[in-house]
C-alpha cells in the first residue's frame, strides 16, 4: 500500500526526549516499510525515516526557538498532503482534528488516531460536524466521553521488539518516568516509595507549565533520601533506568488514553503498579505483567508480588500485545477495510446530508 | 452578488465591546446589504445581522465561560462554508490564515482580508505556500513585511455615517480610548496631557494578560488629578466621549495595522494626535484630521492647533474617506475583478506549480 503517515510537528519523528505521538508516528512508520509498504512520513525536518521525509518545517517546532506560532505549519502540511493525495492510498492522520476541515470531502481515503484525552468540551461538537471522518481510538477507555463518535477500531500502540531487552531488575529500586505534573501524582510515587521502605528513582522532565507545581509541591519532596531525581532521560537511557528496576509505579490520576511507559516497563521485563484509571486495566495484565491497584495502600501491599512476577513472562506478553509489528498489522487491517469501502461504494462519500451539516 | 462574509468567533458581529475585526465584518455586511447583495454571515450566534446568520456557536467564544479551545468551532464554520459554496459567488474571509488549506483548490471563489498585524515570523512561510490566496491588506503600511505576498488591493475600513454625529469637542479634556497595554502607551497620553496641563479622560479595558502591566505601569499615572479612568465604554457611550473630546490622543509604539479609534474621532468630528507608526500617516489628514507627530514634545505642541481645526471638514473627510459606503464600494470592485478573472480563465486555478508547493 501506497501510505501517507502526517505527524504533528511539535517534536521529531521520533522525538529526542518526551513526546508519545511522535514516538508511536515513527514507530508505525519504520515497521509499515519494514512490513513492505511505500510511505511517506510528513513530519517536521529533523526528523529518521527509510521512508519518503516530506517537511513543512526543519525543526520540530517546540525545539525551535524562531517559532512563536505553530499552527502555519501544520496547515501548510496539511496543503502538501492534499495536493498529493492523489498519490496515496491511504493518509493517516494524527494530527488531532487540525485536518478535518480541509479532507471532510475526501474522508473515504484517510484514517485519524486521536492521541490525546477526549473529554474536553470543544470536542464533541467537532466529532458531530465531521462525523464522516473515520476515527481511532488508542484505548476502549478513551472512547467513554464520546462513545457516538465515528470509531473504525481501537489500536494499542506498539513498541519495536528490538527497542528494549529483558532487563535483570536488580538495581533495587522503583521508577517513575515521564512529566511532573499533578495528573501523574509523582507524590503519590514517594508516598509509595516512603511506605514501602524502598528506594525510588524518578527521571522526568518539568514542562514551564508545571514549574511552579514541582517547585512548591514536589521538589521538597525529592529531598527524602530515599528519592533520586534524575531529570529527563533519553532513548538510550531509559533501557537501563527501567530494567534495572524491581518495578514501574504508574500511579496516575487522570483518564490516561494510553501510558506508553507501561510498555516501555513491560518490554524491558519490569512489573508496573498502576492506578485503575483510563487504559490501564486494558494494557496491564493483572497477576502477569503487574498490578492495577486502587489506593496507595494497595500498591504498598502489591510490591512484593509484582517483584516476585516472572520477568521473562512479562516480556514475553509485551512481545505477544504489544509489538509495533502487531500495532502496523492492525492499522493495515483498518486502510483495507477502508479501501475495500471504498471500492464498493465510491460515491458514498458525499452523501453525508447537508441538513447534517446545518444541525448546530 | 451573493456574498459570504467569513468572520472570526471570538466576539459576535457587531462586537458587545471591543473587537476591531469583528466590527469591520458587521458594518461591511450591513452596507453590502443595503446596496442590494445578498449576504450570509458566518458568525458567532449572539452576532446581529439583516442578512443571514450562519452560526457554528451560541455565544461569542470570548464571552463563552464553557470554552476552553476556540479553534474546533472556526473548523465547523470552514466545513459549513465549504459545503455551502455553491451558492456563493464570492467568499470574504476574515480568519488570518484558518481557511487556506481547505479553501487551496477554490481560491479564485476568495477574498481574504488580513486585519492583524504581519511581522510575525510565522507568517512568510505561511503566505509562500498558499501564494494563490487572494489577500487584502487594511493599510499599504500593513504590508511592509511581507510586500510580496499575493495583495490584490489595500482596503481602508469604513464605519456606517450614520454611527456618530459631529460632537462640539467642547468637554475641556484629551481623550485617549481602547485597550490598556505597552503598544498603545496610555502612559505616553498621560505625560502629553500633564506637559500640557489639560485634563485626561481614558476609556480603555484591561486584558487579562496587561494586568500586571495595568497594575505595575498605569494605574500610579492615574493617580494625577488630570487623569479620569473610566474603564471599558459600549458602542453608545463612544458619541459622547469622543464628540466632546477636544482631541484624541494615539500615541501608538506599535506597527499598528489600521487604527479604528482613529476613524470614530474623525467621525465625531475630532482631531487626532497621532505617532507616525504604522498606518497613521495614511489616515490622518496632517493639518485637516488632525496631526501625526515624533515626539511626545511635537505631541503637547499641536494640540492648540489640533483644536483650532474645523470639526465639520474633519467629519467631511470622514464621510468623503473612511464610509462603510466607500469600503463596501472598494470591496465589490474586488469581488467584480475575482468574477472576471474566473470568467476569462476559469482553469488557472489549479494551475499553481507543484514544485512551488513542494519548495520549503
Amino acid at each position: 500500500m501506497r501510505i501517507a503517515q502526517v505527524s504533528p510537528l511539535y517534536e521529531s519523528c521520533p522525538p529526542q526526549f518526551y513526546g508519545g505521538t511522535e514516538r508511536v508516528v515513527s514507530y508505525l512508520t519504520e515497521e509499515l516499510i519494514r512490513q513492505g509498504h511505500e510511505v511517506t512520513l510528513f513530519a517536521s525536518g529533523d526528523s529518521q525515516t527509510s521512508g519518503i521525509l516530506q517537511s513543512p518545517c526543519e525543526l520540530a517546532l517546540r525545539l525551535d526557538p524562531q517559532c512563536q506560532d505553530p499552527l502555519p505549519y501544520h496547515f501548510i502540511m496539511l496543503n502538501r498532503v492534499a495536493r498529493t493525495a492523489d498519490t496515496f492510498d491511504i493518509i493517516h492522520f494524527h494530527t488531532d482534528y487540525l485536518h478535518f476541515s480541509t479532507f471532510a470531502s475526501d474522508w473515504r481515503k484517510t484514517l485519524t488516531t486521536m492521541h490525546g484525552r477526549l473529554d474536553l468540551p470543544d470536542l464533541p461538537p467537532v466529532f458531530r460536524e465531521f462525523s464522516m471522518m473515520p476515527l481511532v481510538s488508542i484505548s476502549h477507555a478513551q472512547r467513554a466521553p464520546v462513545p457516538w463518535a465515528n470509531w473504525y477500531g481501537t489500536v494499542h500502540h506498539g513498541l519495536p521488539t528490538s527497542l528494549y531487552a529483558q532487563g535483570s531488575g536488580e538495581g533495587g529500586y522503583l521508577a517513575f518516568i515521564g512529566r511532573i505534573c499533578p495528573e501523574k501524582r509523582p507524590d503519590w510515587a514517594v508516598e509509595i516509595a516512603r511506605r514501602a521502605g524502598l528506594p525510588l528513582r524518578i527521571a522526568a522532565k518539568v514542562d514551564k507549565a508545571d514549574r511552579a507545581y514541582y517547585e512548591n509541591k514536589i521538589e521538597p519532596l525529592f529531598e527524602d533520601p530515599l528519592v533520586t531525581f534524575i531529570g529527563e532521560i533519553g532513548e538510550s537511557e531509559k533501557g537501563a533506568f527501567l530494567g534495572n528496576a524491581m518495578a514501574l509505579l504508574f500511579p496516575i490520576d487522570w483518564p490516561e488514553p494510553f501510558g506508553l511507559a507501561v510498555l516501555e516497563a513491560m518490554a524491558n521485563g519490569t512489573p508496573v503498579i498502576a492506578c485503575r484509571r483510563g487504559s490501564v486495566p486494558e494494557i496491564v495484565d493483572e497477576g502477569v505483567t503487574g498490578f492495577v491497584v486502587d489506593s496507595i495502600d494497595e500498591a504498598v501491599a502489591t510490591i512484593p508480588l509484582a517483584k516476585a512476577l516472572d520477568r521473562s513472562a512479562i516480556r514475553r506478553r509485551f512481545e505477544e500485545r504489544f509489538s509495533a509489528e502487531r500495532m502496523a498489522h492492525d492499522y493495515v487491517m483498518l486502510y483495507s477495510e477502508l479501501l475495500q469501502i471504498r471500492r464498493l461504494d465510491p460515491v458514498l462519500t458525499s452523501a453525508v446530508p447537508l441538513a447534517a451539516a446545518n444541525a448546530a
